[in-house]
């Protein structure tokens, strides 16, 4: 199947390199909003200006849009479901309803599948609570991201007055992870679930006092942690927090029998070197299936929840059947 | 939706209590093949002889195989799927793909959805196994087993001339997984992969030492493997070992990235007091899904990898949507 990226940032990347992966898959073009000719891709793939991405409708089965969230994908998607069938990695949790239903008349009106809100959370991470959920009904969900980069906790700090650069992680407490393991049921406050430590480079003379003050009262983002914050030198922060990885953990623990008297955990977890380089390889996946499904005359737009595991896989069923199952 | 069950062991009673934690669905019968009036449901729900199953037919809405793999669901199910939308938890790996067949020719002949191989292996763990492989597409995968009972190994050893009671515990090796978690790509060995701990009651005067060294060298069960035997009372066996505890983990790890330098690690785990009554949730669930896809009009015999998830949630669309993704 052809696939073509529509924005060429880390994601892009990432698709880029998932697609070369698939052997049943090959990159036909990566569309920009810049000057295609200040974008160099990896493979070497040709890069158009998003202007021309009408132009090349016939050349392409699925396109996988790589923007934000923030502003470019409630736009773009609902934009091109219309015209291609669409993947992409919508994550800002509370307006996937609207973002959906937006979507859904779009590629009706095209007669496209689109897939939203694919990668690990949501994703992988909404399918497994699905599934537990569905498996164990007496029970309690349970969701833990990290060890790993939150860029929207490193945006908000580098917004600070004094601080050049920064890099904040996200990270589970183990207490609080025991305790589920061990189906105690806690309820957890936020800053019980989770710490949150911070590398900043600060300004020659700035006040690192009163930039670690900002940082750990900082309302949504801080105040409600526990928060450790380092200053490091540039070099450092080049040299040992340049990955982007992250991962977390699903769990959902629950009881059984007629009184009750079994207890179970079901557990998920990632552990990932490259965030957008994983989210990609999941937007590949369902680009198989967008691809699969359109053939099938499925239309409108679809979540993983809606995708049957088969589409995913390269293999055929009988393969499926008797190694993977 | 209107539940029955077929056959009354410790898989059946799981059922009978999945179906009491589903509001929306309801045990309309329990049928065995011993005399009725010697069963006892715990739920009180009226049993009947097998015999009387097809008089039944549209008063039920799902008929759950609870038979054991090896002598009952092979046909059972084949039977049965002329007549009724199936559940079957058929767990000869090796067969899946004949077992598929019959039923499938059953099932489309009858105009009913039968879903074979249901549980968490095959089942959950061979979810994962295709999630994982549709997403890392160059990596590895594993499966460890436990800790938990094996019931075929508990047989073999019950087998053995002078045992009167056995309980044997498959275990994964700490160092195994930590090499796998560790991204080191191990190949394992049988035995590198999990030990064998066995708790035998020994009949008076039985020569212990024989019994030891014919359960240590048993080929295929226990000869490639490191066995523990522990000689015990046969009060201690029950007081300490009555539980059927099992579970597992599905690993898979992969690399992404042009030159592959990011590693990601997947990981699915479970850990289950009752091996039957996890089984039957899982069964429960995808009775649901059975039933909503008869309803569809789809029919034939399917697994785990041919239902979309949102067939097995009670939550609507919309809830799954806001909810869990």
């Amino acid at each position: 199947m052809k696939i073509a990226i529509m924005g060429y940032g880390n994601l892009g990347r990432g698709v880029e390199c998932a697609v070369s992966q698939n052997d049943d898959m090959e990159l036909v073009a990566v569309f920009t909003r810049r000057a295609p000719e200040t974008v160099k891709t990896v493979s070497g793939v040709t890069v158009y200006h998003v202007d021309h991405l009408l132009e090349k409708k016939e050349e392409i089965d699925v396109l996988v849009m790589c923007g934000g969230s923030a502003t470019d994908l409630p736009g773009q998607t609902t934009e091109y479901a219309k015209y291609f069938n669409v993947v992409d990695s919508f994550d800002t949790h509370a307006k996937i309803p609207e973002h959906f239903a937006r979507v859904d008349q779009a590629a009706k009106e095209g007669g496209k599948v689109a897939m939203i809100s694919v990668g690990w959370d949501p994703g992988m991470f909404s399918l497994n609570r699905l599934y537990a959920g569905a498996i164990l009904r007496e029970g309690k969900d349970y969701t833990f991201w990290g060890k790993g980069v939150s860029q929207g906790h490193s945006d908000a700090i580098r917004r600070i007055s004094g601080v050049k650069d920064a890099r904040q992680y996200t990270i589970p407490v183990e207490a609080a992870l025991a305790a589920v393991r061990n189906c105690e049921n806690p309820e957890l406050t936020v800053r019980q679930k989770h710490t949150r430590e911070c590398f900043v480079v600060a300004e020659e003379g700035a006040d690192q006092a009163r930039i670690e003050e900002e940082i750990k009262t900082m309302p949504d983002y801080f105040a409600d942690y526990d928060t450790t914050v380092h200053f490091i030198s540039e070099e450092e922060l080049r040299r040992d927090h340049a990955g982007i990885p992250h991962g977390g953990l699903v769990l959902r623990t629950g009881k059984t029998g007629m009184g009750g008297e079994h207890n179970h955990v079901i557990e998920y977890s990632l552990k990932l070197d490259s965030n957008p380089e994983f989210t990609a390889c999941v937007l590949a996946a369902y680009a198989r299936a967008a691809y699969r499904m359109s053939k099938e005359g499925i239309m409108g737009c679809k979540t993983v929840f809606d995708v049957a595991p088969a589409y995913l896989s390269p293999l055929t069923p009988e393969e499926m059947r008797s190694r993977l199952l």
